[in-house]
Parts: structure tokens; C-alpha cells; sequence
């Protein structure tokens, strides 16, 4: 994926743990300076002499080169648990390197991309207390109903695997289960099954990432135009089962818009509808058992997506807002009132657009004179002030005809809010930031500082609530617990619906002296996480519950409800082999 | 719902079982010559010198007033069955209203609106053969709550009741059931809640009807955009349990689209999401259950819906296509190019096209003339043969800028698949139609033709082909079955999808001289299912499975996730309450 947006993902080496690939990676350039190697990302390349002093500024702790926390070594796992049988009567039909038992692919398959309760650990905190036993990759449909079949017979647990890059714990194994367990990991179901250019749809095999989906897709002249923030590593299984919502959500749906059926294969059988039709009213509908089921109740092996034929414009912008207040109002009013929106639009308050700022390249010559007279405009003429304003970042796709339209609408209903065109360059650049929003995360993850994003869905008159409550009670949290420094929060309205909009949060601050980084973290998100709940927000808009957030799904599910799922998993998994535990089905806690 | 598209829709007296009001029904004028009495529709109150001729010609019969056939006697029903420790209980806490038991009230509440099985059978047929034994209208949720656990507690089956418009036999009542059967009509359960008019959600009570609905947000600026063809009877809780579709589905979403959360009362509680937000990923999620759920589950007693500012601007528009095939090719390449798509766009075959003609006034004057003109213009200049052309009716919704931009793109596509402009008021004209079907149908049931309207999805491609199939086979059908003159079949389009359409059949054929009129026609649409299933087409797009669908299901679901359903079903209903036996939860067949 290189700068120039032609969206092409590219294949690398993965880091073991940590996010992302191994090409990249933030590096001191010299006491103040980093650079993010490679030519992955378009921040990738270059000198940033603004990032440190921005970081130490705002987090009120210093990141030099000597700061670094050394990585723990990595200790020797426990011996897997056997299950003899189960491994012999998957010998006679897997080939041998199908099944996988070491150290390394046993660590890397037992947690996801939880930032502190997971990566941190298992670099610098304290060890993880479960692992998985196996790791087993299936090749065919027909393998995946073998190795259930066989788990099912003898006692042993799976554990689904896409791109291991969940956030919400689901990948982390509960202590109390016994029986041996292994990770089913999908890479190797990969295929585009079928591609109808007529009716637009393609069956997919679920382990495909969304890299590798795009690249194939877009190679026929299609895309899916699901581009959710981990695109590049996500699988479509691992989408359907997270419930996930892609950045162009407003043109191509999310995830549920997009998958028209897919299969499950369960203990008990199959839950799959037999064809893919366009809209039906054929009884309650299993296809809702698979969106959100994070692992529970089988894994999923296909899907029938919708394709789009590869869109003839592509087109960014960007906006600046006096304040976070009026790019809100604007977000409405474009939604609820024309209702064009552009595939992508977000909304980023000052935080985040100061550390957007802080990313780039030391400005000079013509650049540095181009910059002094956009300062001059929005400080100068239209009063912005630095610490207040807000800025839209906006990309558009489809036919000519479509993005002119969009840009007409979305540019002069902005002006309506006083807002000012902010270019292209920027608007890219601001989508393209995503993809390096969880390298950053590392990078200071390896100073001893605990952050993560979060997310929720809100009406549309608690965006503000929200965003200050939460504030509110970081700050309260922090003070309480003597955390050194500052907390860090910066927030995004990532998505608009009619009723409302998502909103995501990054929220870090340092461990330094903390007894007990990584509860303390937990018990702070918790506490935010109840207060969103408290002012109207949702559990959670696409990240899932998982581990981390499923102590709150009674206060968004009635207990019936809850008693209801759990005997729908009990109807296909009586043995509880898919034993992952992630929200109701997990231990109440 | 008077000509002018006003959309207020008006209440009146209804049919005791036929569909609709009594101020419209169609009456002779002369031998061959009806009229429509009110002025409920813009098809009410002239005289109709084409249509009588036109059936004749179509179907080979005669539809003269001696040809009518007498209704029936009602006769006396069974007594009902009784549990009085349940009705001591009710009596309790219910008003003497809430209960009822007089024979009218319970026939009344013992069908649906499936023509044949049904309507057709109540009036002229074989009598019914089984009964709810009471009526209940409760008047709270409490009241819903109170029923519910009564029922339960004594053994006494629930079936929901909302408007009655059920084509599906969802209402109808298995003879197998010993046990007392009571319906709960929820028309008393018909009050908008809220109304919040920053974030465009209303909570509104299960049991209003469209028509109530609409009028009492459009007096506050606000519409649902929820327009199926029963919308002036049927209910809010009988749309979610059915999976319903409106005709202004582009704009406004079919009704899971529509839904944020519902409330479902179950005999083991309630299944409810606790807060409504935009959208979420907490899991699977409950709300699944509700949708197409089709009384099996519980009953429905509110729901928090998307509502959307009344339209700035309406516009009707009409196109003219050689044929049909033309038709679709617009239709797919205005959904799969541009996207751009009024609020409603349907296309009707040439046998529609034919049949919305006849329902015309005699032409004279100035209208004749132009009517000259047009018809110079479509087969002089034009070429188009009047027994091959389709014509496409349009419904814009919006802001002016939108519906202006809808317009121009839509017109400009049409242009390059050779169209001709038919203009608003006949665009209006077939919009309004709808409404009208049902009554025409009673028409014709009363001299022995037995008609239905069934539908289906299919992907694009297979339209031409399962409509063609269809066709083929009802005509084997009837000729092997000696049907009397000729079976009549017409289609529309009515919905576009990214990857197909909604197909929606009109089908009636005479059952003079059949042994067994009600099994024939059982056989006839039966067959004609079978073909559309083999041919790609889906079990229903928006009618539900109800009685009369259910022996195909094992051809739509894997048989495990039938099994996953009815255990969920066994978890909120242990005692099988809700026993109506719809879809999977039926008896096998």
C-alpha cells in the first residue's frame, strides 16, 4: 500500500506479536527524531522531527532512545496437552504439515492484537497463563468438517484462527479449560471459490485476508470495498464473526451489508442457507448466528459476497472545522439532510489532528511558504485557533458522475459550517494514517506506555456527552491511581448512520511505577467503558465483546435474550468444543 | 388515500373477511361494465368500459352479474374450548372488552388473507376447520406480559394478531392443537411512544397499523417511509414478524433497515437489546430472533424505528420499454452503474401494463386525443408493439436537489435503452395501484377465479428464465389439470437489489368445474414454487414461509441450522405456547 493510494496491499513478513510486518517500524533517527522504515505506509521514509517533543508534550514523559524497555525473553511454553487419539485420527488424513505443535506457532496463535493485555505481555508483562496445544491448518471445507468432527469425538477444543488480529480478547484461552486445545488456523482457505460478474457476487473462502481478497478481486476488475483498519491482515471469517465495519461503510455497507450468506460448520452440522438470493423473508434467518459469534459456535469456512466493479474516480478531501462542536453539526446535517455521504468520512477532534500534524516531514523551501500561508488563513483570516480546531478527512469512490455529485453537496453544505477546503493531499493522507496508528502503538508500547482504541456507537446528541465524559473520568482515573504524566485522548467519529454516529477513541497513558499495568489498565477502560454506557453509547460498534467487555452485556441484553444464545450454541455445540468463551457464552465474571 | 397523493390515508369500516374497507368494493354498472364505489382510491368512482371485456379475453371466461357466485352462510361455530381457571385469571386483571368469544370475532381472527385457503374458503368454500376459541386485546405491554405468563401457566395457546393481512396461512390454526387457542389482537397497543427528533428515532407500539402510523408522524413532519402494499391495515409488529418490505425500500430500507430494537415477550421473558444505538457488534444479536419470527417465538409489543423529515419534494415519473427484457437491463445497469435509485421503481410485464389499461375510464375529448397521440408516438414512430412493451413506474423522495438528480440520471439511462417518458400522472397512477389489488381479487373470487400474488428473489440473471419458467409451467399445470379457459400470469419487478430483484407474480385461474378447487390451486402454486427454486429463485422475498411455504424449507436451510432454530424456539417456549407451526416450527410436512 504504497502513498499514491493505487491500494495495493503487499505481502511481507509478520512480526510475531506485535502488529503488522517486520518491514516496518518506528526508529531513532537521532535523540528527538524518528522514521518509520520501509516504503510500506506514506509515513514510512522520512525524518519526523515534531513526533517526540509532540508525544513527550502531551503524555508529560520522555521517550529517548535510552527509554526503552528491553523485551522479555520468550520463556519455554508448558508441554501441550495430548490427546493421542485425536492427533493420530488426524494424521491419517491431514498432511504433516498440517498440525503444528511448536513453541513459536503455539505462542502466536494464543493471543490476538489486544494491545495491553496481550501484545504487552507477552513482550514485556507478565507471561500469558494458557496456550493452545495445536495448531492446525485446514486446506478444504472438507478438512474443517473433519477436524470438527474428530475435536467433537474426543474432547478436544477449537479455537477458530483469521488474522489473529482481534481486539477484544477473544483469542485469549480461558484457564479453566482443561481439555487440550487447538487453534484452527484458516490461511490456507484462501480461494476465491467463484466470481459472478453478472449478479456481482463471489464465493470466498473465509481464511482469505483482506489484502489478498482485494488483490485477486481487483486483478478481475472488483472489489469487495470492505477496508476495515486492519484490512491488510483481517480475514473475511474473522470479519463475519467480529461483526466488522469497513472505513467505506457508507458506499459498499458493512459487514453484514456485504456478506449475503456463508457457512458455518458446527459440531452438529452445517448452518448455511443453500443459495445466495438477494433479500428473503424465509423465517428467522440463520445467517444472524453468524455475524458476532467470535468463535463460539464453529467456524466459518465461506461466503458469498457482494462485488463491486472497481470504481472509475477515486477522490480524497479534506476539511477544517473552527471546532469538534461544528464537524459534528456538519456530519449531521450532510447525513440527515441531504444524505450524500462519500464513502468515507471522518471526523478527527484537535488531538488527533495535532498528532496527525506531528507525523509529518520537517517542512521546507516552497513547502515551509505553503504552510505559512495556510497558518495565515485559518488563524489569520478565519480565527481558527490550533488548540481548538477540527479536521474531516473524506474519500470518494464510484462514477464520475457519483463523486462530482458528493463533492458538490459535501463542500458546500461544509462552507454552510464555516469550514475550509483542507486539499486532497491531506484528506489522503488522513485515511491512508490508519494503517499506522497500531506501529505506533508498539512503538510506544515498548517505553512502558499502555494504550489502546475503543470504540461506540452514539445518537447524535450524545456524541458530545460522551466525548466529554469520558475525558472526564480518564483524567479522574489517572489522578487516582498516580499515573506519571498525562493520559493521552484523542477521539474520531469513524462512521454516521441516520440515528447516530461510531465514535473511536485512543486513550493511552505510562505504566512507569504502576504496580500492576496491566489490572490498572483494565480497570480504567472499564470504568470508561461504563461511563459511555451510562450517557447512551453502545457495548461496542465493531471491535466485538470477546473477554474484555463481556462482564457489561448484561446491561445490554435482557437475561432471556442471553438464555435464548446460549441454548443456540448448546443445539450445535453440545460438548462445548468451541469452548473460546467470548461474550455470553463465556464464564459470567 | 385519495388520487392526489396525499398519503393520508383514511380509516373506515372494514371487511369482515374480505380485504379492506367496505366503502370500496366493485359493483356493476351495466353487463359489462364495473365501477369502483367511494373515493377511497384514484380507481374509485368512474365506470370501467374496458375491464370486464379485458378479463374475459385474458382468463376465457365470463364475468357477467348473473356469473356471481353467493356467499356462503356462515355457520354456526364449533363451541370453543375452555380453561377457566385461564379466563378466572384474565378476568382479574383485564377489562370485560379485553376478552371476547362471540363467533364473529373469533372467525374473524381464524384467517389471514391467503386468498384461496382462506378468503376463498370462508366465503364460498369448504368451511375452516379449526378456530381461536377467544379473542384477546390487551392494551399494555403488561397486559401482553400478564397474557403471556397465564398461558403459559395454564396451558392455553397464543397466537399474535395484528392487521390480519397474512398471505402466508400464518394465521391459520393447526388442527393438531388440542389445547385452547387464544388470538391476542394488538390493535389497542397502536400508540407512538416517543418521538426523539434530534437523533430520528420513535418508539412506537406493535399493533399500529401503517395507516395510523404514517398519519400521526406526518403531523409531526416525520414518516417511517415504511410502505408495503397492505400498509393501510397491517401492523408494525406483523412487518418484523413477517420480514416485510415497502414499496420505497431504496430510500427508506426494508424493515429490518427500519428496526433499530424491538420487544419480543416470550413465555421464558423478554428478548430486548436494553438501549437502541446506531450499530453494534455485541455478539450475536438477539434482535435476529425477531424478524421473521411469524408469532412462533412470542409477541411483539414495540419497536424503536428509524423516522425521516416528510420528503421536501414528490415526484412521480413513468417510463415506456419495448419489452420487458429491456426493462430489466435499465433496471440493472441504472442499480449496478450509477446506483442512483428513486425511492420506488417497479416494472411491470406486458399483461400488467395491459391489465393497469383496462382498469382506465372511457377516453373523450381532449383526452382522447392526446391518448391518440401517445399511442402515435409508441407504435407509429417508435415502433413499440402494444402486446410486447413493459412500462416502469417511478416514485422520487426528497430534498430538491436529490430528487433533481435522481431524475436527470434516471431519464438519461432510460434514454439509451430506448424509453419513452409516460409521464407523472400514469407513473403516480401504477404507484397507487397497489392498493387496488386485493380488492380485485375479492372481484373475481366471487365468480369462482382463484388468484394469488406470490413472490421471489432471484440474482439477475435469471429473471428472464424463471419467469418464463413460471409461465411454462402454470399453463402445463392447468391444462393437464382441464382448467376451464385460460390461466393469467402477469409479474413485476418491484424491488432492485446489487445483486438481483424482487420478482412479484399475479396468477388466477377459473376453478369452475374443479373437483377440488382449494387443493388444485394448493398443487398449482406448489409446482410453480418448485420451478421457481430450481431455476435460482428464493422461497419468498418479503411474504414470509408461514404454512403454506414450509414443506420447501429443507431446500433454503441446512438441516442443523433448522435444528439451531427450533431450539431457540424450545428455550423461550418450552411449552410450545406459541404454537401457530410456522416455517421450521411446524409440523414436518
Amino acid at each position: 500500500m504504497k502513498g499514491n493510494s493505487s491500494y495495493t496491499y503487499e505481502a511481507g513478513e509478520r512480526h510475531a506479536h506485535k502488529w503488522g510486518y517486520t518491514d516496518t517500524r518506528f526508529e531513532f533517527v537521532d535523540e528527538g527524531s524518528v522514521r518509520v522504515t520501509g516504503d510500506r505506509y506514506p509515513i514510512c521514509g522520512y525524518t519526523m522531527p515534531y513526533f517526540i517533543p509532540f508525544a513527550e508534550e502531551v503524555l508529560g514523559v520522555s521517550f529517548r532512545p535510552g527509554d526503552v524497555l528491553p523485551e522479555r525473553p520468550q520463556e519455554e511454553l508448558p508441554a501441550p496437552r495430548e490427546n493421542a487419539a485425536f492427533v493420530a485420527a488426524l494424521r491419517e488424513k491431514l498432511a504433516a504439515d498440517q498440525i503444528a505443535d511448536s513453541d513459536d506457532e503455539r505462542l502466536r496463535h494464543s493471543h490476538g492484537q489486544l494491545s495491553v493485555n496481550e501484545v504487552y505481555r507477552v513482550l514485556y508483562g507478565a507471561p500469558l497463563e494458557r496456550f493452545v496445544d495445536l495448531v492446525l491448518y485446514p486446506q478444504s471445507e472438507e478438512d474443517v468438517h473433519f477436524i470438527v468432527e474428530m475435536a467433537n469425538a474426543h474432547g478436544v477444543c477449537l479455537v477458530p484462527y483469521g488474522g489473529g488480529t482481534n481486539v477484544s480478547g477473544a483469542l485469549s484461552l480461558q484457564r479453566s479449560e482443561e481439555r487440550p486445545i487447538a487453534s484452527v488456523d484458516m490461511s490456507r482457505m484462501n480461494r476465491i471459490l467463484s466470481l459472478d460478474e453478472d449478479n456481482l457476487m463471489a464465493c470466498v473462502e473465509a481464511g482469505i485476508c483482506g489484502r489478498d481478497l482485494e488483490r485477486e478481486l481487483s486483478a478481475r476488475g472488483y472489489t469487495s470495498g470492505h477496508d476495515p483498519d486492519s484490512v491488510e491482515l483481517s480475514t473475511l471469517g474473522g470479519w463475519i464473526s467480529t461483526n466488522a465495519s469497513g472505513m467505506k461503510k457508507n458506499k459498499y455497507g458493512n459487514i453484514e451489508d456485504i456478506v449475503l450468506e456463508a457457512t458455518l460448520v458446527t459440531p452438529t452440522g452445517t448452518v448455511e442457507t443453500l443459495s445466495a438470493t438477494p433479500r428473503n423473508s424465509t423465517g428467522v434467518q440463520p445467517r444472524g448466528l453468524l455475524f458476532g459469534s467470535e468463535g463460539n459456535l464453529g467456524i466459518i469456512t465461506k461466503a458469498m459476497l457482494k462485488i463491486y466493479p472497481l470504481p472509475k474516480v477515486r477522490k480524497f478531501g479534506s476539511l477544517v472545522f473552527p471546532d469538534f462542536a461544528t464537524g459534528v453539526a456538519f456530519l449531521k446535517e450532510l447525513r440527515q439532510g441531504e444524505g450524500v455521504l462519500p464513502a468515507s468520512i471522518r471526523l478527527v477532534n484537535n488531538y488527533e489532528f495535532r498528532f496527525g500534524q506531528a507525523l509529518k516531514p520537517a517542512a521546507k523551501g516552497i513547502k515551509k511558504l505553503e504552510q505559512r500561508i495556510q497558518r495565515f488563513v485559518l488563524f489569520g483570516v478565519k480565527g481558527f485557533d490550533i488548540n481548538e480546531l477540527a479536521a474531516c478527512t473524506i474519500a470518494m469512490e464510484g462514477t464520475a458522475t457519483e463523486v462530482a455529485h458528493q463533492e458538490k453537496i459535501i463542500f458546500s453544505t461544509a462552507k454552510k459550517f464555516g469550514a475550509l477546503s483542507a486539499g486532497a493531499s491531506n484528506g489522503q493522507r488522513g485515511y491512508m494514517l490508519t494503517f499506522g496508528i497500531a506501529y505506533i502503538r508498539d512503538f510506544f508500547n515498548q517505553f512502558g506506555i499502555l494504550g489502546e482504541t475503543f470504540e461506540t456507537s452514539v445518537p447524535w446528541d450524545r456524541i458530545l456527552v460522551v466525548t466529554s465524559a469520558v475525558r472526564a473520568r480518564l483524567w479522574e482515573e489517572c489522578e487516582k491511581r498516580n499515573v506519571v504524566g498525562r493520559p493521552y485522548l484523542s477521539f474520531r467519529v469513524t462512521q454516521t448512520y441516520h440515528t447516530g454516529v461510531c465514535i473511536y477513541f485512543t486513550m493511552a497513558f505510562s505504566s512507569l511505577g504502576l504496580e500492576d499495568p496491566e489490572h490498572t489498565y483494565h480497570d480504567v477502560e472499564g470504568a470508561l467503558r461504563q461511563v459511555i454506557l451510562d450517557n447512551g453509547g453502545s457495548l461496542s460498534h465493531h471491535h466485538g465483546v470477546g473477554k474484555v467487555r463481556r462482564a457489561f452485556l448484561p446491561q445490554v441484553h435482557s437475561a432471556n435474550s442471553m438464555n435464548a444464545l446460549r441454548q443456540t450454541k448448546n443445539a450445535v455445540d453440545p460438548n462445548n468444543i468451541f469452548s473460546a468463551g467470548n461474550g455470553v457464552f463465556g464464564d459470567p465474571i
